[in-house]
């Protein structure tokens, strides 16, 4: 089930504020997609052409937007980034993110909708795969070998929408800020901190383990590293509860996580992911890059391979295993573009700061320090 | 109500594991500084001599040590760092922190007892204090003039412990690990996350209110500071939220907070703090250097103060106020002293480090990653 | 000699691009300062009053600007901000450094001149000492007892600029970018850097001295920050070095550092001076606030102080001494104040990066790069 | 020409000092390998085997010792890492690194000697490339698919070392510090920082196009990453630049660089460099994975490629160029293995903090502080 879509299932009243045939398409797809179990790939950004200016002012107007609307719905024109996952899914999802003036300009790019992936028009094209395709053992990238995440450019090339699969119809308005202004956000990010803690502990592991198979964890520099991830780790758990136990219903009745808890989460984790990146290449040093293909231990050079790659803590093989299990989790291709994942997919950090700051209650803290400094004035003058 | 105290109590019978003495005399020395209301200053640490070699191997032999034990109790000589806030405590705690040898050599170091801090011998030799004290104004240090907490050395010229304040008495065993192993640090951590919080709200809202003084939250990079100020503090509230949560009564029955939350926030909050002064020092910029005295508000100067010290959103009186409070806790002796507080309070980060890389459950996490291992392996093969 | 106006005498023609008269004054007063040793302060900011808007757009009109022409001079009304050290001097100079509009409305505010401290109307309000004035002992704050540079806002009361100190008349043209057309910059910043490098060396022999003291310098971690301010050192070093052996004659005819080394050190070194605190801080630890007055060497507990203050490799003289002043350079407001002060001397280090990009030559490196994929991508066709 | 061996010839006196034979074989050996322009990889690290014991006390024997001496030669067994490169070279050039004990049991380990690669018992073990072998355009990897710099574990099987081929044999005295003692580092390092400077510029060039197309470089957060490039850039020039004119004949008479400019850049560069490549992933963002392959410019929906992958300043050829070459430079496996190389090339630098430590003139800079504090003494008794 697409959290997305169960943020706005649960905030389908928004989106009826102009016309209630919104509110209604999103119960009614929300309904489809639960019933039917339909898998989803998305697309939030407009493509990069000139990014000193918003999407309405570019010379060459190549984003995504409606050109036409018809008794049978909409038809989008452009391209749209970064879809992600679009082989196995049903529908896209297309959704807007970044801010829109509310001018008649910008109003052919202001909506969201779904499509099937199948229609007519609609194209994806993909990047080159991270994978290391003729590798001489699966082992030797065991991640990038079975978990690559094709993301792919969205081409529109006028395809049709139907009206009922037609969510926000040129409403700056409601797409300007429709994550956190409905309980829509919380449920995401509870989603991906939930993500980020399956990433930490797997990252912290995988350092303990390198670290105990040579016995450089008897240092205490090294100490010093794995006890960075053991922090990271526990700073997403405990975020995550924090968010779980002070969940309330939301103004649908939809129970929603505590959001901030989340929000240091989103603001802090892809730092600490490319910091756990960085600690496992220091940890594995020069033994990342000295280890063989898997394939060796059964290859021509087997005895010396059996012989010379053994580490204190376990035998050629299990060594092997391990490092080129490191080599693809902080070295590779697929951590590379993991790395550039989590800098990336909850939105531009420098952007993110400013609505954080914007959302905030700022006013409870500085009458705080307004009213210590009155206070002790008077005091002063008394 | 003693934290450290309250933490021993609930851990009375560990104490007691060789002579059950000590149990009792932890008990009945809880039950009087609850009656009585005492309030202790305590010390934890060796002073700083030969910091290459344990206690114990000294050649300038000038740590606390039991030098002598006779029917009353137990002398003490030499001198331990730092005691705070000594002027206002009836009782001084001296309790184990560093790692022990548990050698004959090491045996006179090994040990914890109170004793009132006018015992005779006792003395306490303190850092001449950080306040500014001939400033024009109080409102020029406002957290200066009021908070100085006086740090100390604490010198034992024979000073008699009697046996009934005793608690640890040659006995390495029972000091090291003590506090993680028992529960008092998990009630420990509580209390100093508390405090943390209070301290991360307080500059978050000092900073936010000088950004909006001068209107410098209107600029990106601005509200990617204050946002950092919100995540730390909104981090530290999660833990101690988190910790709260899952308390569950320890091995004495007392009920005891989550230990890994807090652990989350005792390793990382120092250095929050050290770049919550800076975030403040980079806001206030050169108008920290350029805002005179209060006192100048009404001295013979008075109209061109009046005038050309005003922000775009206030008088010159509230910035003058607001801007020296900022240099008080971000640019004074008073902040340098806090930073250094909270890199040190609660021990040598790079010790600590280790402490938590050793207590860790790390096979958990390990065994997961060798099992993963395993099973593509099998699969691989088959 | 001021390299400011050294500087400014070396692009005097610059001056005079509209009236030669301005030539002529610059040089003029070159030589007036030369021979009669003048000691200037100078200020070069306008007062933080709204930061989001440019000075000719602010509600509260406060910064310094021209109220008036006569045949004696210009007349100037209102504030600038911070002049250094203005107790000293016997000249004002008043220079131009943010960017301003080219238009009517900021006229008034594009001007350079230099006018004695003790004109009519000029005034002086400076920000409280950062002195301990009451320290029982000058060696308990070695460095701010003498060396406190206090910081002013200069209040303009229809101040009198006679027409021979005017340098700049109602020309932003000529005031934006001045330092960075002319060779003005590279000697400015060679003498910074040189500054720099005493400054570096001076927290450098510090940190070994502590470090030293106790013998601390035995640890891994502590050679690696040692280590540190080392390289920051012998960057500073290296720097300065190279930007004489490049330099050469500017339009002028004056010898002329080479810049970018110099802009290195700028760009870089604020930070480096801030780690150069923090680093003292985490030597000397606790001990930087466990050390008593020098006061106290003669005081009632003198032969307390005495024995329990020795270090490893030292009497308590000499450790006191030396962690008094490791507090005053690290710890203190006097230290508080050096920060900022590297932080922002040289400029807002966020504008700083927007013009050393604007101004470094990108062509050349973007060719190479275009140039070999088009390499490459001939070598693919054919 | 081999810049180790250069260095080597320099301090040939330095290998004789026990047995006169080995200068000479030094020098007949730099000869051969200069008149026959001798290719050589090369390999001074023991294998990960225990890393918190030395070499001579692992459970696990299994790095390169000699075994054996023969009228012959030596004979060696065991492994070495890193080596590479081998595919490539005529001789091996085996050298000690890391610290050894003066003990009987680390003599078989204290060596130092050339061996053809193709000698009886030497295999070379390669890890797996880093190439993404199958790409349909070598214009998706332009670095990868030219440079991997493919690494190896040595094994000796029993190698027999020619005499005049062995430089070290049995001396442990003369391994330790042997490249600081001699020339041979500063060489060593001016070739490794001519070396960064040419990736300073090629990451700086690459950033600036990046930004450039989209127009991001005005934005002002942009600026200041570009900035840190210009930074990392003229820093590295800077101290080749002192290096150069501060160069003087070594000992033997050799000209050497200065050391100390060097030796910053050593220690500084690693972090810049992975620095480098997270800003050009910030730069690039999303668009890093949302460019297709170069070869779709050429396939079926070339249209769409052609259209839809404009940048403001570029056709979409020029785009997909410029950012399948940021990929491969920062996010692909082989700038993983880049960003593992810079980090560890030349010596583990938590190790290396520890050399530049010992080797630096500390004395100089502690006499200073010393001096000063005396003389401020004496000044107040007086």
């Amino acid at each position: 089930m697409n959290i997305f879509f169960t943020g706005f299932a649960s905030a389908a009243d928004e989106f009826g504020h102009k016309h209630k045939r919104f509110t209604e398409n999103i119960r009614a797809y929300h309904a489809h997609i639960r019933d039917n179990d339909i898998c989803m790939t998305h697309t939030l950004v407009n493509p990069q052409v000139d990014r000193s200016r918003p999407v309405e002012k570019q010379d060459k107007d190549l984003a995504a937007k409606i050109v036409k609307e018809t008794d049978a719905g909409i038809v989008i024109r452009g391209a749209r980034m970064v879809s992600t996952l679009c082989a196995y899914a049903h529908d896209l999802l297309v959704l807007p993110s970044t801010y829109l003036a509310t001018s008649k300009e910008a109003e052919p790019y202001a909506f969201g909708f779904s499509v099937a992936v199948n229609a007519p028009g609609l194209r994806f094209i993909c990047r080159p795969s991270v994978t290391h395709q003729n590798a001489a053992s699966p082992m030797d990238y065991p991640l990038s070998a079975r978990f690559d995440e094709t993301d792919a450019m969205v081409i529109f090339d006028d395809v049709l929408v139907p009206w009922d699969r037609v969510f926000i119809h040129r409403d700056a308005e409601l797409c300007n800020g429709l994550y956190n202004r409905t309980g829509i956000m919380p449920q995401i990010m509870h989603q991906f901190s939930t993500k980020n803690l399956a990433k930490a502990e797997f990252m912290m592991g995988l350092a303990f383990a390198i670290a105990r198979s040579t016995n450089i964890d008897s240092h205490l520099h090294v100490q010093g590293m794995l006890a960075e991830l053991i922090q990271s780790t526990e700073f997403v758990r405990a975020c995550v509860r924090a968010s779980e136990v002070d969940a309330a219903p939301g103004s649908s009745g939809v129970m929603t996580p505590a959001a901030m808890p989340l929000w240091t989460v989103r603001m802090m984790f892809p730092r600490m992911f490319v910091r756990m990146c960085e600690i496992i290449q220091l940890l594995g040093a020069g033994g990342l890059v000295a280890v063989p293909s898997y394939a060796e231990l059964d290859g021509p050079a087997a005895v010396d391979v059996t012989t010379y790659f053994q580490a204190a803590n376990g035998d050629a093989t299990s060594r092997i295993k391990l490092f080129r299990l490191a080599f693809d989790a902080a070295v590779s291709s697929f951590s590379g573009r993991q790395q550039l994942y989590e800098r990336y997919y909850s939105g531009d950090p420098v952007r993110l700061a400013g609505t954080l700051y914007g959302l905030y209650d700022k006013d409870t803290y500085v009458d705080r320090i307004l009213g210590m400094l009155d206070n002790l004035e008077a005091r002063q003058q008394s």
